[in-house]
């Protein structure tokens, strides 16, 4: 995607070879600054501190993670300790494991001299998949916007919930895909854009990825997107997953359900974009066995911002020793769920819809 | 309730008799600040900018507002230009009609000489009467608690969206009136405080009167109550209403929709609780035909709280010229709503059920 008329990935090698570059999404949208990962512990950190995020793109830096690893040690040993130690960075996301299994199942077949080499060619593979990947989702998606448009010939107005744009993947996104596909083919499309508390990924990613790109948007509370729906004004819901189980629930940044519930309730069409990496073939009971993950407090009660003067500072909202429960995702039972779209086609969300893509 | 062990109320004649003083919930929970209100525009302002709030005491304000203006002139002129604008200050609340036609209608019939004392007495009947309403509430709520405390023999986590606190009424409030009154009999009760994006009166109001009152409760974002019934982890809902319609139906913060699909899909009991003037007789489809408040939207980019180093100020937390979409309230049809809660009873919320306690 394009930033002030460049074009950018959110990750790339460094131009000396020996370092990985990110986009630093903590300070969006008020600073575009980017970051040099030089080694594992930079890559850890910045998963846990979240300037990366989205479960594609968490895959896709743990593998640049182990090939920053493998140019300083290329051991058995030092390959599993990496991965170890970066999959405990983010529980939730399935991605994660998925690119470390990959990385690990490739290198070990390798020798230890040629691994340097294998895993930045591995990893780079990852992040060149994941850009194919969501340019096919972004083609199915789009056919759904055109039948949408197609019946109605006025805008067509898409809610999603957090940011599945390009800042969770390489480039082009997983939600927002078939947004930006339908805009560039000259559907009138507007996003209701959920705020996304605690971390306010919607208000500060999203909302600036679609400015960016010049769709037209509206920024709503996360609490507003039921009254949309009751009220007609909303024609599609599409958002993204960190970890779909195999029986078609999906796991998103908490408040997901609630918008599916209320999809349901109006007989809105929920879709939810996915990469294949993140179906989690083991689990099939979404809601009871996916991990949740558990957050600190304080992201809930200090809120990141830009005041009058141009300042950035965090300010509190809450009474001081207020207990916080900050869960970062639920999970939304695949009844609620109107179809998957993937890379390879849009399925409905069961075992069997998912059987037919994936036979 | 007290604050730091001092009785207070949220609203008060001021001690020369001449004004009206009334805490500034705007600048909750940082500051403990009273507001003097001498005339028709400062009470106006106050309900305009929400220093006061919640449908209960903005009838209240409303009313010692018409008090003020009617010792200064009380002319029958006077009197309905007065009550015309302070109707204009807040579209979606009832109770904010209800208490300025009962003080058209009461001092109509008095003598322009004694319509400043008599406006005086009317508004602090309505205030009183409010009270002793919000105790009633209180108790027939607790026992809908104690029903769930004799099952269960665990404490009783509750959640709430906004604040229907004793800071949303003269005091007790509605939905917390339940709570506290199971909190003082003994029974342990815990409270989930839904923060309530855009203007976070769960966080700043709700959390700080129930810390005052030393009942336990957790912070959660809007978009965690789903998950948390999804697990067991709520025994029951209530909520406020800012106006009820004569088949159910309850306008309330934006969000409680939402809410009340989560309680539904999981089984978990969603009360209401609301005094009789938020009942409008005339409405019978409420998602239809309440008028849906639509505030600035600044109120959603800019979040105001307090610095690390003790400074109030705002933050912005989209890009600059986001369009926003700042709904205040939502309807929740009342086939979601397993009981109202009014200082008469409990009933179904349903035409057939209010019938029972209004016939």
């Amino acid at each position: 995607m394009n930033i002030n008329g460049v074009p950018y990935r959110t990750i790339w090698r460094s131009s000396d070879g020996k370092a990985v570059e990110v986009i630093d999404q903590t300070r969006l949208p008020h600073e575009f600054v980017t970051v040099r990962l030089e080694n594992v512990a930079d890559v850890a950190n910045a998963i846990r501190v979240m300037q990366v995020r989205g479960a594609p793109l968490i895959g896709v830096t743990a593998a640049y993670g182990v090939a920053l690893a493998m140019q300083r040690c290329a051991t058995d040993i030092e390959l599993t300790q990496v991965c170890q130690l970066l999959l405990a960075t983010r529980p939730t996301a399935v991605n994660l494991r998925w690119a470390l299994v990959r990385m690990q199942e490739k290198l070990s077949g390798v020798a230890e001299s040629d691994r340097n080499v294998q895993a930045w060619l591995e990893a780079e593979s990852i992040a060149d998949e994941d850009v194919v990947i969501n340019q096919a989702i972004g083609q199915h998606g789009l056919a759904l916007i055109r039948a949408v448009w197609s019946n109605k010939l006025e805008v067509v107005n898409i809610l999603t919930h957090c940011n599945a744009g390009w800042l969770a993947t390489v480039d082009q996104g997983t939600a927002l895909a078939p947004v930006y596909a339908a805009h560039d083919a000259g559907i009138p499309v507007h996003v209701w854009v959920d705020e996304t508390r605690p971390r306010n990924q919607g208000a500060s990613l999203t909302a600036w990825e679609l400015q960016q790109h010049g769709v037209p948007y509206t920024l709503i509370v996360d609490n507003v997107g039921g009254h949309l729906m009751q009220h007609g004004q909303v024609d599609m819901v599409i958002v993204g997953t960190d970890r779909t189980a195999a029986n078609g629930d999906v796991c998103n940044k908490v408040g997901t359900y609630l918008k599916a519930l209320a999809a349901f309730d109006n007989n809105v069409p929920f879709y939810v974009s996915l990469p294949t990496p993140t179906i989690d073939w083991q689990i099939n009971d979404g809601v009871k066995d996916i991990p949740i993950e558990l957050r600190d407090g304080d992201e809930v009660t200090y809120i990141h911002g830009r005041t009058r003067e141009g300042e950035l500072v965090a300010v509190s909202i809450a009474p001081e020793g207020s207990a916080v429960g900050n869960y970062a995702f639920d999970v939304t039972p695949a009844r609620l769920v109107t179809g998957l779209i993937t890379e390879r086609g849009v399925c409905a969300a069961t075992k069997h819809g998912l059987a037919g893509l994936y036979s």
